[in-house]
């Protein structure tokens, strides 16, 4: 009982890292289709979404027949109410490049209009940020997962910049405003994702050490 | 035993609604704020958000308490799990009022500026299906909590007018352009709370049924 209950939750493991994988892959999908203009990666990215809704539906269900199943306690009881709720952020992470993508639509009729925010850096951080959490989460290694949750300042400035910097353009292009509202509402959407990342952090931590890092109380 | 599990998840289901009550009462201030562009309230909000933050906590100790030394299953497990996730969508409502208090904080100055956005109605909307997704909750009644889900979308429809009148208002008046904007923000912010009383409604119907309707599979 104790091995099949191990092998379970290895399985389970496994199956949040894989979607953990893809969702980095939308992630970086997504980067490439603002970078690029493109409104057939982004048409790509909406399509393939159902892929991640799907897994996330299996893997709360395969968890929920684990804790019926097997009522594990302790530990494992923490971890598996955990995993619950990653996957639930990782989700969350796809949708909003579900709505990166829909923004590059609109926006990918302007090619030629020049880019005012540093999209690429803080693209590039959030990114990071994801992949750290997931590393965080495989190692259980919480000095990576506290640094996630300290990165997550760093996007909040860009998006502040971002902000100033949309004031300033619409004044100096108000024909735009259009084009530049759609770019600002992505730097948005990647604040997001960095949220998500340190959610997904915050629960390595508490899985980990069983402390409360949530509310910025660290 | 059974009899005290019974009191402990009737003690829990008192919890999450006392949360769910005092989340209402948040987003019922947010939106005066707005109304009255008072910093004083909004300020209030951001004072009192960590007794949100402790509750969810406490609950989401509890469950695991009760998890860990009772090992309900079927039905039991899955009301558990869904307060988890509620738990945490109620504290990302408070969150979101948060948000809407800082916005509010920095627009109060302009107390002469007309708003252009009908808030009122879209957040009146907002705070029903929050209203009406912890009735369902309490009576596990899914036709209310599937038409919470159907309302979705009518809060959607306002962030869309909202953005189309953002854009015509900046052209017009580019200089107020950093005030317009944080209305819109504040639009955003409401639907966000559309959204997390969605995400609760469709636990309702999935502790309810054990049916998935997330990722619009309804």
């Amino acid at each position: 009982m104790a091995k099949h209950f191990q092998r379970e939750l290895e399985k389970i493991k496994k199956s949040i890292l894989t979607l953990g994988a893809l969702v980095e892959d939308r992630v970086r999908l997504a980067i490439k289709s603002i970078d690029k203009r493109d409104a057939d990666i982004a048409e790509q990215i909406i399509r393939m979404d159902y892929e991640i809704d799907e897994m996330e539906v299996d893997i709360e269900e395969e968890c929920l027949k684990v804790l019926a199943l097997h009522q594990p306690v302790a530990v494992d009881l923490r971890f598996l109410v955990s995993v619950i709720k990653i996957n639930n952020d990782l989700e969350r992470i796809a949708d909003e490049t579900v709505n990166i993508a829909h923004r590059v639509k609109t926006i990918s009729k302007n090619r030629d209009f020049k880019f005012i925010f540093d999209y690429a850096t803080m693209a590039e951080k959030a990114s990071t940020m994801l992949k750290m959490s997931l590393d965080a989460m495989v190692r259980l290694d919480t000095d990576t997962a506290f640094k996630v949750c300290l990165m997550d300042d760093d996007v909040d400035v860009f998006v502040g910049r971002a902000y100033e910097q949309l004031k300033q353009s619409i004044c100096a292009m108000p024909d735009d405003t259009g084009v530049l509202i759609n770019m600002f509402l992505i730097s948005r959407h990647i604040e997001r994702i960095g949220d998500h990342a340190t959610n997904i952090a915050e629960e390595v931590i508490y899985v980990t050490d069983g402390e409360i890092v949530r509310h910025g109380k660290f």
